[in-house]
This record gives structure tokens, sequence and C-alpha cells, in this order.
């Protein structure tokens, strides 16, 4: 490879992300330029939609196409920044862009949980870099974090919030007492949930984060599709209440976690104890918690999404390219995940351990306590703390139960015999707790 | 540069962090070799002890040596690791591997806060890398996160919790109540502070691993002595128990800011909100936040010191070393520190601004609150909170106050006035407020 002095750049879709990529080359261009010790071009900009002002950008001065192929096409672009989003055509264009030797940075989470093995495979064939910093948790530097600063751990576990708009959500349930539907409508006219928000608070968009930080902590690829997903629909006033009495907090978490010669790959809503970094992570904000087997524990927060904070993380990614091109350093294929020759299996959920959070809601009469102790007891699973406030009524009262570490495949069977009891009203509500004792 | 099968180590140091490190490479070696992409040989140990046992290691089986000059002047050695610690000889064995070409990982946060300057100019002119990650916030992978992840950004700001035995002691005063020199003799007892504790606990540690944060995020070389460092020592139980009642928590923070066209640049205990994700950070942890223009609020948390966090951190330099050594890849003069082109200048202490908490130890009779509050306002300083419990005793009571923003120098020469009025009694204790109001 020979020295470039300026490195052309083609960007894919003009959104919010995009238009921050632009906003940052035109502020500070020579900070950019100074650091990637070249110039920088961007040589074209390609969107659907050409006419759509976008706040803060000239579209006029722009280079701008409606023609993704003429970017792809083009010999002279080095670097492609695919901020099109969704899987196809993305997937296409980021293949084709690898295929012509040109080195992608994408912040499509959505793609490289579903498709990022083809893709990484294609950048190690053609010989060139897929990087995807701002995929992860928007502006936290955490995929450099765990690829190269913890390279020399083991990582045993890692816990995150990383969907900003099911965190929001939560803080504000847990902040003001109000219930799921209520805040998901306020977050909606505010502009921290989409009108869509299917994809976040089903945990979805948390899984194909968790799958992509997978791939990079324990070097296996798991399938999207194997990854146990709940969102936090079903998350009630009354759990948050209850778990602030039992000095818990309740979060979207994505948990990876090896144990017993596999790993664990799950997104559920969680308890955590109040006094764990994790809890003060509030509002829109990410964080990631990772423990590996020489560092300990580490923390990393910041903003998960939003124009600036994820055009951050797509510039980190481009100016490390524009480096390596203007010094004619080549593209290392190990560099690209890939599986590790240890690489763990994934776990089945029901294998899972854990400690639980049950509320059942029982008619109010005596005995019924003893029943469900009972079939806990005969599932193998020891309670560790109870709340129950009779109210002498007769509607069913909440029984809260936290129970000791037990296995998923226990608590499914316990919860099945338990919602059949007579006593009791409606299907239990279980929250998985982690962390340890509050 | 031609490639090369086996990276030859040469390893300066083995007290707890060197040990670590080569635990690191015994235990994992299939895993750093494979992430290096070529052998690693750890082909020097040198240490004036060769006899003492270092737990967990045979140092039959090291190549130990008490000559570090037989390292230095071996030319098959590719990588020096400094971990000797302190300024000479440490500071001449850098200088000696990088004329002789080679590449050097330290943790020596002291010798580069003195002459971090003079060695990375070394490296420049003979083309080798220098690389401290180990050197600050221990195995939290930060050096990284400001050079590279936030490489598009201009930092705004950045205050960090750098010094785990303060922590340590701060968060134990602030639990349990107790008096400083209490918890400093615990402190030592139980290993968490030197039998020696000045570096540590008077704020010198703090200054230097600043200094080398601001080289990165501010790109300008602060003399270390112009750095305002105060320690914890003068932190009070009292002063503990009114930040609580306030809203506060105490830190010993190391603070950068950009600010009217400079920076400031200071070490000294700090009331923040305890609802601040740094107030979270308790005992031996260490916590940094950063504000970027683009990325915003940034939090970095995990173990500041110990043997396997510092030893991850060395690792992950020496890993990338490896690596590019074994691929033929030239150090690149550009990621060496550098003053940047627009390097802002240190501001003088005096004209900072920030809220201040202050306890006047004052007689408790009438007037005593109002001369103090005139006294503030003559000097244009305005009063946000006040505390005041008389007792109706003749002893003198503290007058705890918070103030609105204000310039330093306005606050020393009110303090100045204050501590000449006849109902005072002794120096008023001043403690720097930051983050907003609690």
């Amino acid at each position: 490879m020979t020295s470039v002095g300026e490195v052309h750049i083609g960007l894919l879709g003009l959104g919010t992300v995009g238009a921050g990529v632009v906003k940052i080359l035109q502020s500070q261009r020579a900070m950019l330029e100074e650091r990637a010790g070249c110039r920088l071009a961007l040589a074209a900009v390609a969107d659907t939609d050409l006419t759509r002002a976008r706040e803060g950008l000239d579209l006029r001065a722009l280079p701008m196409t409606n023609d993704a192929a003429r970017v792809l096409g083009d010999p002279g672009v080095h670097v492609v920044i695919e901020l099109v989003g969704g899987l196809e055509p993305a997937r296409t264009f980021i293949l084709r862009a690898l295929a012509a030797g040109k080195h992608v940075v994408t912040a499509n989470k959505a793609l490289l949980a579903h498709h990022g093995a083809e893709l990484y495979e294609e950048a190690r064939r053609r010989g060139v870099t897929l990087a995807f910093e701002a995929a992860v948790a928007g502006g936290i530097p955490l995929i450099r974090a765990v690829k190269e600063g913890l390279a020399a751990n083991s990582i045993l576990s890692l816990a995150g919030i990383v969907n900003g708009t099911c965190n929001y959500i939560l803080s504000k349930m847990t902040d003001e007492g109000i219930d799921f539907s209520l805040v998901l409508k306020e977050a909606q006219a505010q502009g921290y949930a989409e009108a869509d928000p299917t994809l976040d608070i089903e945990g979805m968009d948390s899984a194909h984060k968790l799958q992509i930080l997978v791939s990079l902590a324990f070097r296996t690829f798991i399938d999207l599709k194997d990854i146990h997903t709940e969102g936090i629909a079903r998350v009630t006033a009354a759990d948050i209440a209850y778990a602030r009495e039992l000095g818990y907090r309740i979060k979207l978490l994505a948990i990876a976690k090896a144990a017993d010669g596999g790993v664990e790959v799950r997104v559920h809503p969680t308890m955590i104890p109040a006094t764990s970094p994790l809890a003060a992570v509030s509002g829109v904000f990410n964080g990631v918690f990772i423990t590996g087997d020489a560092v300990g524990d580490l923390m990393f927060y910041g903003r998960g999404a939003g124009q600036m904070p994820t055009a951050s993380a797509v510039w980190s990614d481009a100016l490390e390219i524009a480096r390596r091109i203007a010094h004619g350093i080549p593209a290392l294929a190990l560099e690209l995940p890939s599986v590790g020759p240890a690489a763990l299996p994934l776990r089945p959920m029901e294998t899972i351990r854990c400690c639980y959070y049950l509320r059942v809601m029982a008619q109010d009469k005596p005995g019924v306590l003893s029943r469900v102790a009972g079939i806990l007891g005969e599932n193998d699973i020891s309670i560790a703390n109870v709340i129950q406030k009779g109210r002498g009524t007769r509607e069913a009262v909440p029984v809260v139960i936290v129970t000791h570490e037990a296995r998923e495949r226990d608590m499914r069977a316990a919860l099945a015999k338990i919602d059949r009891l007579r006593d009791v009203a409606g299907a239990t509500t279980m929250i998985r707790v982690e962390g340890g004792p509050a």
C-alpha cells in the first residue's frame, strides 16, 4: 500500500446521524485532519431524499446524489460510512463497498447482529476494515475498550443498559410512580421514543447490541433468535415500587455471562441493587458493566444515541481508518470479529441460575403463602424475602417473594403450578434479580 | 520494517505489577499470542532483588537478571516494559530503550508527569511507541478512549477520582462517620494506603495523572508545579456530615476545564451532588467523568490500581505493539502526545469560578452571620444556602454557607477578612463545589 495525502469519504444516508457526521467535519476539519495526518474530503453523500432540509447543513454545498451506486462505484472513494440503517439495502451496499476494496464504517447494529459474520468475513477476504464503534452504546468508546483495552482479559460477564428509550421510560416510572403506557406516550411526544417503539421496548434493539458485544467479548457468534429477549411493556408501577422497597431498581439489562463451560446471553427487565453503579444510570443514558478476569469490574457510561454522540463514534472509526490509509498501513484480518479458538457454547435459558422476584396475586386467605412456598420448595427454590400486606379485602392482594439463587427450569415449573392454585388470580409476575443482595 | 514471528519483551521491575504482567503471560499465553498475531517471548526480567519470593511465580523459571543494562543493551528485545517506578533510574532506562529503537510500555505516572515531554519527543525522534495505558486509572482503558475514542471531540472538561487510597478513605469517612486519621491508620493496616501515604493523600499522585490526562485531552503540557493541588488530610467528619445534609458527597477530584480561552487544572477535595455518577464511585474504585463537545457526558469506572488490573492495562499496550511489530507496521509520530496547534494556556487559580462551601467557626452571638455575609457581599459573593445551629454555648459553633458561583480571588480576599473577625475562632474551612446544585 502506498500512502495517501487526501482520504476520500463517501457517506450513505443523510439522516440524523449522517447530518451530525457532516457537521463535525465542517466544524472541526482542522482538528480531524491533524489527528488523521492527512486531508479529508467528503467525496459524495447519497440519500434518497435530496430536498428535505437538514438543520445546520447547507445541502447545496454538499456533493449530494440519490444514487448510492455512484458512491460505491467511485474508485476514488477510500472509506464508505453506512448510515442507511436496516437490513437491506444496507447489507448489499456494505458488501459492494467491501468487494470494491473500500473500508466501511457503520452504526447499523441490526445489520451486524443479523449478518455480522458474513460481513466480517467479506472484509477479511478483501483486506479492509469494517468498523462499528457507533453500533453499540452510541458515543461511548466501548467497542475499542473491549477489543483493545481488555485484550489481555477473559471476559467473565457483561451487563448493559444499552437502550436509552427503555431506560428513559423505566427511570421516569421509578421517579414519578407512573404506569408504562402513560410514560411511553410522553416519551413519544418528547422524541425519546419512536412512533413505532416495538424494536426498543420489546428488547430487540438491546438484543442486537448484545449480539455484537458477545461476538467481541466472548469471541462467539450467537444467533439472534437464540437470545432470550423480554421487553419492558409488562413492568408495572407496582413492581417498581416493590423493587424500591426491597432495595432494588428495575433496568432492562442485556446480560452475557460465562458459566458452567458455556455462555448465557439474555435480555430482560432485571432487578439490581440500588447501590450498583448501573442503578445510577438514569434517563436516556447507557451504561455497560464488564468484569474481566484480570481487570475486575469496569463500567462505561454515556449517551447511547443521538446525533452528535453517534457521529462522534463514527468519526473515531473514520479517523483511525484515514490515518492508516494516509500512512500506508494495511488492515489486519485479526482485528475483525471472529469465533475464538475456545468459543463457549450458548447455554439454554432453562439452565441459567439467578435470584427471582415474584409477585403472586392471591386471595387474602390463610394458607396461600404456605402453599406457594411449598411449591417453590418442591422445586428446589428457597425464599430469601417476603412482603405480604393483608388488606382484609375479598380482592386478590400481592404476595411478593424474592428467592435465593434458583434454576430457571425449576422456576418455570414452580410458576406453572403456582398459577394453577385456586386462590391465585392471574399469572404471577416474575422478574430476575442480578448483582447480589440489595 | 519487516514482519516478525516472535516478539521479545524485556521487563524492568518485578514488583507487584511486574509479577502480574508475568502471571498473565503464563496463564493466558495462547490468547495473547492469538490476539497479537505472533509468538511472545519474555526475553529478560530485571530487578535488583533476585531472591524475594513473588507469590504465584517460580523465579527459577524466569530469565532473571539484576542488571537492567543487559535488557536495554540486548538488540533482540523489541519491547521494554518499565515497571521500576519513580523518576530515576526509570527515566534513564526509558531514554536508553527508546534510543536503542525499542518500544516502551510504562505505568510510571510520576515520571510521565515530570518528564513526559522529553520522553515523547525522544520516542518520536526514534520512530517508536511509548505507551502508558496503565499510568492513569489502572485497569480502565481510559488513555485509549481519550486518544482514539474521542478523537473527533474538543474536550470541554474532565473530572476524575483517580486515587483509590483517597477515595477509600473518604468513602469510609462518609459511610462510618470516622475521622481522617483513624481511617488512614486502618487503610494502612489493610494495605489500601502506603506506609508513607504522602504522595496519595496530599494529592500529588492525582496531580500526576491529571497532568497526563490534560496532555491528551487538551493537547497541552502543564508544568506539574503549576497544578493547584490540595490533599484530603484537612477534610473532617463534620464537613462530610454537612455535605450529606446539603445533598453532596466529598471526593478528591482531579479537574480540568476549558474556560475563558484557557484551561483550569486543579486537584482538591470537592463537593459534588450525591446524585452525580461520580458520587457513586466508592471505595478503592476510580471514576473519570469527561464531557466532549460532540459526545456529551461520559464516565469510566473501574479499578485504578492493584496487581492484575494494572497488568491488564500494561498488556493492552504490549499486545498492540507486538501486533504492529509482527505485521511490520511502523509507529506513527502523531500518536504520541504533543502540544496541539490550538493549545490553551493555563488559567491562574485566582481566576477560576465555582461555588464554595464554607464552615466558619464563630462565637454563638447575634450579628456574626450578618458580618460574614457582609464581607462575602462586598467581595461579589452571594449566598445560596446557610446552616446555623445555635447551641447557646460559649464555644464556637459552625456557620455553614454554600455560595453561588464566585471567583477564587474574591473568595480568598473574603476569607482573609472573615478569619480576622473578632468572633471567628480559627481558619474557616473552604471546600469547592462542582457539578451544579445538589
